[in-house]
C-alpha cells in the first residue's frame, strides 16, 4: 500500500512520528503537515519531517489528500475531523490518534458527510516528551494500534487504515470505542493519575533523595497537564471505575499496615508482582 | 583508604555490587562473602564476586575482617550484626545496607559490645531484580548513600564507613535514623506500595494492552514480596503518614473528575509535573 498524499493535522510527537515512519517505510509519496504556527511550520521542514506544510486544514492540499491523520489534543479532534471532512475530495479517508475514542467517534459519526470515511484509532505508544523534535520513526514499531470501527464504518476503509499502520510497523487490534476506553482507563489513564499524585505529594525537601525507583514510577507525571485534563474528562466514567478499584487496593494495604498484618502485606505484594511479571515485554524495564 | 579484609554478609544484588565495586576500585585486599547455601557460595566464586566464602558469620575470617557490611533482609540485620560483633576482633567496623534504619540502629546500639563499632547505612540504589547474577560494579556510582550515625557513634568509625562508600563512587549523606526513615517512606516505600497496588488491580485480560507507561509505573512491583513486607513493617508509621497524604491527593483527583472540574484537574496535574521535573537526573528517564 502506497498513498499518494498523506496529510497530518498537528505535527507534534505523535504526528511527527507518523510522518517519519511513513517516509522511512515508503508509505506515502508526499507528506503534508498542518500547523497554524509559522515558526513551527518552518521547524517541521528544517527537521525534514514533512514535504510540505499548510497553515490550516482548509488548505486544498489537505482536501486532496488520500489519508488524513488527525493528531491534535483529544478535545479538538472531532471538530477538526468534521471541518476537514466538509472540504475533502470524495472517498477521502480520515483517522485520528486520540487517547480516547467513544466521545470522538460518536461526535464524528453523528455529523460525517457521506462522501468520506472515518475510522477512529489510537497508537499505544508515546512519551512524556512532546513536540516534533522528539518524533521517532520507531515509535510505532511492534506497538499496538487500536482501531475502533463501528457498524457505520466501511470495511474497506477499516482495511485501508489498518494496512497503513501495519506499513508503519504496528500491530493492529480492533475494539469497540467503549471497550477501548475502558481498557486504556486501566492501562494508561489510571497510571497517569497515580503517577501524578505520587509526584505531587513529594515534599520538596526530599527531591534529592529520590533514586531510579521514584523516577520511573513518576515518569508519566511529566506529561502535559492540558492534554491530560482533556483525556481525563473524555474518559471520566471508566477512569473513575478503575480509580475505585485502585482505591480499594490502597485501602487493603493501609489496613494491613495498621494491623501489622504481614501475611496480608505479602499477599498484596505477591499479587502485584505476579501481574507485573505477566506483562508482555516486562524484561525491557530499566533499572 | 584500603582495607585488608572486607566481609560481606549476604551476597545478593546489593552485597554482590559492594564486592564488585570494592574490587574494581581497589578498596580491599581480600573480600570474603558469607552465604549459608553451598550452591550459592560456589556461584559467588565462579562469578568472581569474592575471593573467599564462608558458610556463616561465625567464620574466623569474618571475625578478623576490618569491615563487615551486612546486606541481608532488614528483619535479619540487627540480629546478624550483633551475632557477628560478639565474635569480632577488637576495633572491627560493622555497617549495613538496610532500607530502614531506626529499628535496626536502635536494636544494634542497645546490645553492641564495646570493642567494635557500628554505623547504619543505606545506599539509595537498587533494582527490582535480585541475586548476585545482577550485581554491578556501577550500582553505587554517583548515587547517594545515607549514613545514620547517632550520639553513640564514634566519629572515626563514621569517617571510615563514609570513606569506604566514597571509594565505591557514592556520595555520602548524614541523617538521623528517623530522618532517613521518614524520607524513604516518601521516596521509596510509598512508590513501591503504589506501584504494587496499580499492578495488582490490572484486569488480567488487559495485560497485552499495556505500553511503556504502565510498565515504568509498575516496575517496582516486581520486587520481592518478602523483602518488602519486612521493610513496610519496619517503617510502618512513616509509610502510613506518607500514604495519608497520597490518599488525600487521590481524593482530590476523584472529586475533580466527579465534578468535571477541569481547572482543578489541570492544577493537580501541573503540580505533579512541576515536582517531577524538579528531580535531579529526571532527564535520564526512559521512554
Amino acid at each position: 500500500m502506497k498513498l499518494d498524499t498523506l496529510a497530518i493535522l498537528g505535527v507534534g510527537l505523535v504526528g511527527g512520528s507518523v510522518a517519519l515512519a511513513a517516509r522511512q517505510r515508503g508509505a506515502a509519496r508526499v507528506i503534508v503537515g498542518v500547523e497554524p504556527d509559522e515558526t513551527r511550520r518552518e521547524r517541521l521542514l528544517s527537521l525534514g519531517l514533512v514535504d510540505e506544510t499548510a497553515a490550516s486544514a482548509d488548505s486544498e492540499r489537505v482536501g486532496q489528500a488520500d489519508l488524513v491523520v488527525c493528531c491534535v489534543p483529544v478535545n479538538h479532534i472531532a471538530e477538526l475531523v468534521l471541518h476537514t471532512a466538509a472540504r475533502a475530495k470524495p472517498g477521502q479517508l480520515l483517522t485520528d490518534t486520540g487517547s480516547t475514542k467513544a466521545a470522538i467517534v460518536h461526535a464524528v459519526e453523528e455529523s460525517l458527510p457521506g462522501h468520506v470515511h472515518f475510522v477512529g484509532g489510537h497508537p499505544l505508544a508515546g512519551s512524556e516528551k512532546s513536540g516534533p523534535d522528539h518524533a521517532s520513526a520507531r515509535l510505532f514499531a511492534d506497538r499496538v494500534v487500536v482501531l475502533t470501527p463501528t457498524e457505520r464504518s466501511s470495511p474497506d476503509a477499516v482495511a485501508r487504515v489498518s494496512a497503513f499502520w501495519q506499513a508503519l510497523g504496528a500491530q493492529v487490534r480492533m475494539m469497540s470505542p467503549d471497550e477501548h476506553d475502558r481498557a486504556v482507563a486501566w492501562t494508561s489513564h489510571l497510571p497517569h493519575l497515580v503517577s501524578s499524585a505520587l509526584a505531587g505529594v513529594l515534599p520538596e525537601t526530599l527531591t534529592d533523595l529520590t533514586a531510579s525507583g521514584f523516577r520511573d514510577t513518576t515518569r508519566l507525571a511529566a506529561g502535559d497537564p492540558g492534554l491530560w485534563t482533556a483525556i481525563f474528562e473524555q474518559n471520566r466514567e471508566f477512569l473513575l471505575q478503575a480509580l475505585g478499584h485502585f482505591d480499594d487496593r490502597i485501602e487493603q494495604f493501609r489496613r494491613a499496615l495498621e494491623m501489622g498484618d504481614a501475611e496480608a502485606l505479602i499477599t498484596l505484594l505477591a499479587g502485584g508482582r505476579q501481574r507485573r511479571q505477566s506483562l508482555h515485554g516486562q524484561g525491557e524495564s530499566h533499572s
